[in-house]
C-alpha cells in the first residue's frame, strides 16, 4: 500500500513527519511512502537517515498552507501546496491514502474538492479516537464544521457507527447525541432536531448524553457538531495535562508526597500512555471519497505513525465504501 | 440579611438544603434562611434539628418542579412551586437573595419574569467560577441560553468583567471568547461576530481562547453560549473524576504503586479540594434585578452552605446594580 503524507503539516514539519515515515517503513512491510514537500529541503532532510529508498519517495510541491490562512483563500491561491499535491495523488491512483498534520480545514476542503463527498453525504466529519474508563469511544465531528444542521448530525451518527464497526470492531455500537441533559427534551434548537432524526434511524441510539458521562464509557460513538467537538477535545487534551500538573505541585508540598510519586511514576506512565493523543495518530475524515487522515497539530513521530497506520488499515477495510453504503441504506429507508 | 433558600431543589433535597441552612446560620451571624417548600415536611425534618428558630423560618410552598419539565409548562402549570414562591419572596423585598439546587432553567425563567432584566440586558447568564493552574476564572454562560445571538456573548463578557471585579477582587480582568482556535479567524459564525463586538468593547479582551487552555490561567473571564458552557462544566468534572479513577487502577496494577498512593493520599485530597463543585458552591444569575444563585444538582450541605455565602456576598456588594451601570455605560459609549 502507497501512502502520501504531507511533509510540511504539523508544528513540528517536516522533521517529525520523516521520522515517522523513516520508521514506519523500518517497522512495518506493506507500507510504502510518498513524502509531499519542497523537494530540495526534504531530500536535505533524508541524507542524514538510514532508510529503503524505493520505499520512500518524493512529491515535490512548492506551497505550504500556514495555520491561520482561511480554507477558500488558502484553495485558491495554493494550487501547489504539500496538501493539494497529496491529495491529488489519491485521485489519480498514485496513493492508496493521504496523511497531513497539517491545517484541518484545508485538507476538508480540499479532500471535498477533487475526491468529492461519499454519495448521499453533506457534510463529511473529522472522527477522532479518545479513552474512556472501559475502552475507547469515537467523537465526531472534531472540527470539519463548525455550523451544523441536525441532518449533518444524523450522517455523523451513520458514519461514526459503520467507522466504529470496522475499525474499533464493535458489531453494534452504541451512539449518543452530546447534550446538555439526558432528557429527551434537553438541548439547543439544533440537537433537539437531530435527537429525532437519530431516533428514526435503525442505529443503537441510546439518546442524550452530558459531558460528564463522555469518559465513562457509555456510548461507542458520540455526536455533536464541529465546534463543540474541538472546544471539548482540546478541553480534555488541556484538562488532563492541567489535573497532572496540579497534582505534582500537590505532592511536591507534601512531606511523604515525593517519594509517593517516585513509587507512583510506573502507574502515571501508563496513564499518560492511555491518555496520550500520539497514542491513537489520525482522525479520519468520513465520507469523502477515499483515505484522507488529519493528525494532531502537535504530531510527534510516533503521532505520524500511528497515523499512517490508521490509513492503512481504513484504507484497507475499504470503509469509506461502508460508510456509503450504510448512507445510502438509510436514504433508501427512509424513502420507502 | 435574609435569604430564600429552595428547600425541594436538587438531588438531595430536601435533607442538604436543610443541614446547609442549620450549618449557616450556625457559623454566619448575618444570614437568617427561609426555607421555601412543603411545610409539613420541612417541619418534620427540622424536629430533629438544632438551630435557632428565630433564624429560619419555613415559607410554604405545594409544587416542585421536576428536573424534566420544560421551563414554560413549569411557570404555567406550577404557580406554586418553592422556586416561584422563592423568587417572589425576593420581588417583595422580603428576601434579599435567592438560592436553588432546583431546574436551573426554570430559575432562569422564573426570576426574568418576576425580578425582570438588568435594564438594557438581553439575557441573563449563569457564571460559574472554575479552578486553573494559578487561581480560578469565570464562565459564563454556564447553561441559562442554549441558543446565543452575538449580542448575548458580548454582554456576558461585559457581565462576567463586572462579576470578576467585584467578587474575585481582580481590577482589570482579561476576558477572553471560547473558540476553536486562537487566531481572529477561527470560530463558527456566532463566536467570529461577537468576537467583532467583544473587540470595539473598552473590556480587557484578549481574543479566542482553545478548550486546552482553559484551566492554564490565561484569561479571567471565559466567554461561550450556555450549551458550549454547560458541555464544558460537566466535561471537566466528569474528567477530573474520570483521571482520579483511572491513576488509581493503574497505580493498584504497579507493585510500588499502592503504598505509593497511601503516602500520596494528603496530596490527591488537597487536590480534590481544589477541584470540588462543592467548595465554589453556586453560580450566580447575571442581568437579573436581584441576586438569584444557582447551585449544582448534586449539591451536598457544603455546596448549599457555599451557595448561601455566594448570595450573602452577591448581595452585600450590590454587584447586580454594578452591573446594570456596566451595561448602561456600555450602551451610551456606543450610541456616542
Amino acid at each position: 500500500m502507497r501512502i502520501a503524507l504531507d511533509a510540511m503539516g504539523g508544528d513540528y514539519a517536516p522533521s517529525v513527519n520523516i521520522e515517522g515515515a523513516v520508521e514506519t517503513v523500518g517497522e512495518n512491510d506493506s507500507i510504502d511512502i510518498i513524502l509531499v514537500g519542497n523537494e530540495t529541503l526534504l531530500r536535505q532532510e533524508l541524507r542524514n537517515r538510514r532508510y529503503d529508498s524505493s520505499r520512500i519517495t518524493v512529491e515535490h510541491a512548492s506551497q505550504v498552507i500556514e495555520m491561520h490562512e482561511p480554507p477558500t483563500t488558502a484553495l485558491r491561491k495554493k494550487k501547489d501546496s504539500s496538501i493539494r499535491i497529496g491529495i491529488d495523488l489519491v485521485k489519480a491512483g498514485k496513493a492508496d491514502a493521504f496523511v497531513s498534520a497539517g491545517h484541518s480545514g484545508v485538507v476538508m476542503a480540499t479532500s471535498l474538492l477533487l475526491l468529492g463527498p461519499s454519495k448521499g453525504v453533506f457534510r463529511p466529519a473529522i472522527a477522532t479516537i479518545m479513552p474512556t474508563l472501559k475502552d475507547t469511544f469515537v467523537l465526531l465531528d472534531a472540527g470539519a464544521n463548525v455550523d451544523c444542521k441536525p441532518e449533518n448530525l444524523l450522517q455523523f451518527g451513520l458514519m461514526g457507527s459503520t467507522y466504529c464497526k470496522f475499525i474499533l470492531g464493535k458489531p453494534n455500537p452504541t451512539v449518543a447525541l452530546l447534550s446538555i441533559g439526558e432528557e429527551d427534551t434537553k438541548g439547543n434548537e439544533l440537537t433537539k432536531e437531530a435527537f429525532k432524526l437519530l431516533r428514526a434511524t435503525s442505529l443503537n441510539f441510546i439518546g442524550n448524553i452530558e459531558g460528564k458521562d463522555m469518559f465513562t464509557g457509555k456510548a461507542d460513538v458520540i455526536v455533536c457538531d464541529g465546534f463543540i467537538g474541538n472546544v471539548a477535545l482540546k478541553i480534555s487534551e488541556g484538562l488532563a495535562e492541567t489535573i497532572l500538573k496540579m497534582l505534582k505541585r500537590e505532592i511536591s508540598s507534601v512531606s511523604t508526597g515525593r517519594i509517593g510519586y517516585l513509587m507512583m511514576k510506573p502507574a502515571i506512565r501508563n496513564f499518560k500512555k492511555r491518555t496520550d493523543y500520539d497514542e491513537y495518530g489520525g482522525a479520519p475524515l468520513l465520507g469523502i471519497n477515499g483515505t484522507c487522515i488529519i493528525s494532531h497539530g502537535r504530531s510527534t513521530s510516533k503521532a505520524i505513525k500511528n497515523a499512517l497506520r490508521v490509513a492503512e488499515d481504513f484504507s484497507a477495510k475499504r470503509v469509506y465504501e461502508a460508510i456509503a453504503a450504510e448512507i445510502e441504506s438509510e436514504i433508501s429507508g427512509r424513502a420507502a
